[in-house]
This record gives structure tokens, C-alpha cells and sequence, in this order.
């Protein structure tokens, strides 16, 4: 099966999420809109994904994969579909559940490190609610996400089956998401996660177990990953980090 | 089996997408926070839930579903699980991916009707972010809401069974939370929603067809269905309507 990822083509975003699982599996898949336009991918391959008017099951935004005539959206829901395939998921229904939960939650925490630049509208610019985002981006920093952290740490912490992984004893997508998660934060705010790393050991050693599997380490000094920069979820912007 | 639901007794909030379910289904079930403190329940079980130093899985925030030693949270996560047990999901995969993949972003909109009222902080009061909520609701009201209806509208038109159901051909949990959006909105936005609801015919039908299902109807009238409040997910602020 090849699968098709169809994400914006200049930011890592949410469609990275997919594309570590997709890579960690060794899986055959296109991200599409980085193809090239005269071969029919690209931009316009998206859009025309987007805009198909005859899809009974249409999306609503990127990240959207299609597994031969499935057409599916919604990141988590993509993972949820991609564990089992890829052997990233446990094989019991309650583990499974237990995945998508904590990918919810992930999701959650992405959105809330998304809207620290962007607190009043996605549609504005940044500068348009700059010092908006500098509040966001204090109460996020003190408050939020040190939450999420501390609840992620005791989910390593109280896996009975040890603390190296998320759920149960093997990778899973979530893993290959938690790393994508704290790469995000150290990007973004690299002063707020120098105070804050070293009260998340369990966390920090997830990040650096997964950044050095031997397929996510060759992913990532590759041409496929894409640099974090300032139009994806997570922005380095002096002014929002700790001083 | 008896469910017991978790979630914060004095307001409809996310609860109220489980709830539904539940109800619609005539499902065998307990929403223990609403019970007496003295009897085990209320706020103190919810509170010890939360905190149960013991749990392999914990969850991150309410609503929360205990079946049987299950312990599941993240609300689309919930009905992914009670759906099929409750004859509110499709029976094959593809039918309960589309039906999640919905599920999924009603939730999405769901946070961004929330954050009209709460743009800067979840921890903040109202009153403390009012002036950011007033930029942020306008451009929910004139770009998000008619972008999310648009497309649940043309879910409803392109479905292949008829426009009467969101998924396929019967009732899924799916009409169920879309009503609940639906009646957020017109409680929270009702001069926007005065001008908005003629464009979503389908939407409206779908709305007015919930609301009159027997077992809904009796819900609604009921004890078991809390107010709509200033302290939910949907708020009435006159000031944050369109004009």
C-alpha cells in the first residue's frame, strides 16, 4: 500500500505528526503537495484534494491521508487508522484507546502552543495581536504547559511496563508525537524549556531515545524534514519566551 | 453494564456530547458528580478520580467514562468507544473513522466557540480578557462559524444516503453532538445565528429532528439537563454578538 499525505508543503505543522509514523515504519508513502505541479502534486494537488466536489466524505482541512480510495482527516484520526498498519499501535482495543487518548491530549497541548502567537484569530497575522500573544504566551508558559508536562511525566512514570515508552511496552505513534511535541517547545521557547526540561527527566529522555532511532535520526538530517520556521504551530518569537 | 460519567456538575460543557449519547441510547448510567457528596459522589468523587495516584492510565481532564475497570477520557475518544456498544456508530471501520473524523472537528469548533469568550487564558476571568473577546468573536461569527456550518452543511448534502443523517443512513452519535453545537450557538449568538441559521437548511432540519426524538425530548425537559450557563462552553455575552 502507498499511502498519500496531503499537508502544506513549507511547514512541519500537524502533518508531521503523521510523517514521523510514516517514516519510523519505514512505510511507502508521497507527501504530495512536495511534488512538483507539471507531475500533477504539489500545491494544486492539494487544493484540488480540498476543493473535490464530488468526495462523499470531504475533509475539512490537511493534514489527509489516502490509503487507496479512503480519503481520511483529522491527525489523530489519521493515527488512529495508520497504529495498527504501521505496528505503532497496541493490538488490544483498550490500548488502542489509551493511544488516541493521550494523542487527543498531545493535540490539545499543540493547539494551546499554537495559539500563544495567534490568541485572537488564526486569520490575522501575528503582528496584529502581538501583545495579545505575549500575555497568551505568559500564562502558557507558567501555566499550561508545565500542566501538560507534569501529566505526561507521571504517564511514563505509572506505565507498568516501564518508563521508556508512553503506552505499553513498545513504541508507539504516541512516542514518535511526544518527541515532535518537546522538539516544538525547545524550538519555540528555548529559554522557558532550559528552566523547565530538568523537572521532566522521563520526558526529556522519551525526546532523545526517539530522536536517535535509527530511521527518525536519518529522517531528521534529511531533505524530507522540513526546518521549524515562523509559519508553522510552533514559532520562535523572543518577545513570547521566558526572559 | 452501568456507566458512570464524570464531569463537573453545574454545567452542560463537553459532558453534555457523552450525555446525549447516553440518553438517546437509554444507556444504564450515573453522572456521579451530580450525585450527593454523602452517598460517594459529587464533586469530591470526581476530585478523587483525578487525582487516583494509582491509576496505570489517568486521564488529563473531564468528562470522564468509567465502564466496568475501564477509565477513558478526551470526549471523542469516549463516544469512539461507546458507539458501537450503544448502536450510535457505524459497523464497519471506514463508516467509524468518518463518523471520529467528524466527531473531530466539532470538537475543533467547539474550542473555538469556547475561546470567543476566553481568547488570552483559560485561567483568566471574562471580565479580565473582554476587550481581546470582543475581536475574537467577531471574527468567529464572520469567518470560522460560517466556514465550520458551511462545510457540516455540505456534509449532510453530499451524503450518499440522504441528507437527513450526518453518516451514512441512521442515526450516529454524530447528529447528536452536531445538534448540541448547533443549540450552543443559538443560545450564545442568537442575532448572529438569526442571520446565519436560513443558509444551513440542511443543518437546521437536522437540528429540529434531534430535538424532537422521544428519548431527547424527554431528556431535554428534564432535571437531567442543565441550563445553559456564563460558566459553560457557550456564554451569552451580549456585547460579543453580532449587533
Amino acid at each position: 500500500m502507498r499511502y498519500e499525505l496531503y499537508y502544506w508543503p513549507s511547514i512541519q505543522g500537524r502533518g508531521e505528526f503523521v510523517r514521523l509514523a510514516l517514516e519510523e515504519a519505514g512505510a511507502d508513502y508521497v507527501d504530495v503537495a512536495r511534488g512538483a505541479a507539471r507531475s500533477g502534486r504539489g500545491v494544486p494537488a492539494l487544493l484540488q484534494l480540498l476543493q473535490e466536489a464530488d468526495l462523499d466524505r470531504p475533509p475539512f482541512a490537511p493534514p489527509i491521508l489516502k490509503a487507496g480510495k479512503q480519503v481520511i482527516a483529522q491527525t489523530a484520526n489519521i493515527l488512529l487508522f495508520l497504529g495498527p498498519r504501521l505496528r505503532l499501535a497496541p493490538k488490544d482495543e483498550a490500548g488502542r484507546l489509551w493511544a488516541h487518548q493521550l494523542q487527543l491530549t498531545i493535540a490539545d497541548f499543540v493547539k494551546e502552543a499554537h495559539d500563544t502567537h495567534h490568541p485572537i484569530a488564526s486569520g490575522l497575522y501575528y503582528k496584529e495581536q502581538k501583545r495579545e500573544a505575549r500575555r497568551t504566551a505568559r500564562h502558557f508558559l507558567e501555566q499550561r504547559a508545565p500542566k501538560y508536562l507534569n501529566y505526561f511525566e507521571s504517564v511514563l512514570a505509572r506505565n507498568p511496563r516501564g518508563e521508556r515508552f508512553m503506552v505499553g511496552g513498545a513504541l508507539t505513534y504516541v512516542d514518535l508525537s511526544m518527541f515532535q511535541m518537546i522538539a516544538g517547545l525547545l524550538y519555540a521557547f528555548p529559554r522557558a524549556m532550559a528552566r523547565l526540561s530538568p523537572g521532566y527527566p522521563r520526558l526529556m529522555a522519551l525526546y532523545r531515545s526517539i530522536a536517535s532511532r535509527p530511521r527518525i535520526a536519518a529522517y531528521l538530517k534529511s531533505k524530507r524534514r522540513l526546518p521549524f520556521n515562523r509559519q508553522g504551530l510552533f514559532r520562535r518569537y523572543s518577545e513570547l519566551d521566558l526572559k
